[in-house]
């Protein structure tokens, strides 16, 4: 299945757990977007465009369980849904631009109540279903970048998971692999939420990709001995000059590429891009409560001291001169980049 | 208590076990070299200035035990001891350096074997009395590089634990603190054995030192934003050119740290530093069991996917480009290192 989906048997919104894996599969249902921005905010789902489409998902919700029966009530309770789930998650883009999308459609003349909460949900369906289409895109233009014999470093979880289906960067290092390329994934477990070590370690042993998972202090050690050529990530909002904020550790992991000359590359759909921002200083950065970071056990042991504190920034921003390339649906972007993401970001504006 | 300590009623090394640490205070006691050598290997005791005197009580636990009747079995027995502390762990050169210090006392004429085995253990003792006031000297030195209201990211742990007392570069923050200096420490969690979260978050904690843990790799976030004045950190062996061999991740920090201006400061002691070394790629790096990186659960859950595979490299060298000065018991040496490091070298092998 979708990391996402929309059941159309009882009208809710289907997650994978992604909290619980990998030891455990389970599927949640959603029937109000409250409790489906809770979801977003506690990461049962996570992932820029998999949130995306979650909240697109939310707003068709919203609509459905809306008691309005006329068109200004309703638009009134969807921009109040939209406000509750833009609220779930700061950094992402793709979250704001998804819920803009919806608000477009319910700024449009509509003919009745129903008319609006049925175009608000295939609105939402096309959202998840483009989602798929760009990440096939994406993967076709970034697998060209890896060659046979590479070795990869990735950084948290850009699979399946992270998106409706197929993944960013982590879907090009799959293109890669189904082209026949041999490819060993060195995999970032990407602390503290370890989506490396549980997501992206578990995708890859169903695809049959071989990997490793190293710490995420490690990096450095294995770029600095010459076993890695490439390093893939995604990101969560990049801004007009190609800063890009992605989960945290990306800035340091990109800074050891590049003292060692090896090329890395930012995986993001143009919806990610958000050419309002100048740079990247200018992305709210979420931070996330310590008890991430300090709720860990070895050996069924705690190991941090009672009463220990803790910071837990979720994000940190990549200055693009660390980036040797932007991998898009539109095609990869080179420096200088300026120029690059608006006319990919333009073309997309142009099919939708 | 000291970390590591002779106990004259037993003839016993005592250490603390490190690895039930902060949940437990457990001291074990080892009367056979053999045992302390796999105390070593297991991480009972780490930080190379510990491992140095433990391995030196291994010596005088060594000479007790053997039933050498005359001085040519004796220093057999001594030698093939020497070998089997050695291989223990292979990075830090505390070890090798103890060891040496013992076995040239071994070379030395003596009247019998009793005077021979009385010979190790008071050098041993002195080897271990000499680390404190060693620690002591560069905590003093190193210091008065801290100014009031700094703000301080620390790797791994260098505090007492790491030492025979008082520690390297938590020293320094420790003295600092002391003379009144109000501080913050960010510190490190330090991935896979976790050091930080662990040892140095206990240890701050009972001096009364603000700090909090982060993930590794969100130093360079706070680099990044500016709320970060020094860096420290300790090392397991030296080059002569300056390149340091630490625990993995401090390469990475070093970098995030040079990246935005931070100075980034190794804490060593003389015998870390190895001038035999011309530079760091000479440097021995210790592979650890994959299970360090494997076995960790949250919230009482694995995390890592059944059948699951890691690599586990236990430190990194830190160019010395990226340092801003090396803080030893003899002074601080700023660039160029190299003439720097042999007379502080030179000054300690004076005073012996």
């Amino acid at each position: 299945m979708r990391t996402v989906e929309w059941d159309f048997d009882t009208n809710a919104v289907k997650l994978i757990d992604q909290r619980l894996l990998p030891g455990d599969f389970k599927i949640v249902s959603y029937t109000d977007h409250q409790q489906l921005a809770a979801a977003i905010r506690n990461m049962v789902v996570r992932g820029a465009p998999a949130i995306g489409a979650t909240a697109a998902f939310g707003m068709a919700l919203a609509a459905q369980r809306s008691s309005a029966n006329n068109l200004v009530d309703l638009k009134a309770d969807l921009l109040q849904a939209a406000q509750v789930l833009e609220a779930a998650r700061p950094t992402a883009v793709n979250l704001t631009w998804a819920i803009r999308r919806i608000l477009n459609e319910v700024a449009d003349p509509h003919s009745s109540p129903d008319e609006l909460r049925c175009k608000v949900l295939a609105l939402a369906q096309r959202i998840a279903d483009q989602d798929v289409e760009i990440n096939r895109c994406m993967a076709a233009h970034g697998a060209d970048l890896i060659e046979d014999g590479d070795t990869i470093i990735h950084h948290c979880n850009t699979g399946a998971l992270a998106t409706v289906d197929w993944g960013t960067a982590l879907g090009v290092i799959h293109t890669a692999h189904e082209q026949g390329k041999r490819l060993h994934v060195l995999v970032d477990e990407t602390r503290p939420r370890l989506q490396g070590a549980r997501l992206t370690a578990w995708e890859l042993q169903q695809y049959g990709i071989p990997y490793e998972i190293i710490s995420d202090n490690a990096a450095g050690y294995f770029l600095h001995a010459g076993l890695v050529q490439k390093v893939f990530f995604g990101g969560d909002r990049m801004a007009a000059n190609g800063d890009v904020a992605n989960k945290i550790g990306t800035y340091m992991l990109a800074l050891a590429a590049y003292d060692n000359q090896v090329p890395a590359y930012s995986v993001v759909p143009t919806s990610t891009i958000d050419l309002s921002l100048e740079h990247g200083g200018l992305i709210p950065i979420e931070e996330r409560d310590p008890v991430e970071v300090l709720d860990i056990q070895v050996a069924g042991q705690p190991v941090t001291p009672t009463g220990a504190f803790a910071r837990n920034p979720a994000f940190d921003v990549t200055p693009h001169h660390l980036l040797t390339g932007i991998v898009t649906e539109n095609g990869v972007v080179f420096p200088p980049f300026i120029e690059g993401l608006r006319r990919v970001v333009e073309k997309t504006n142009l099919d939708v």
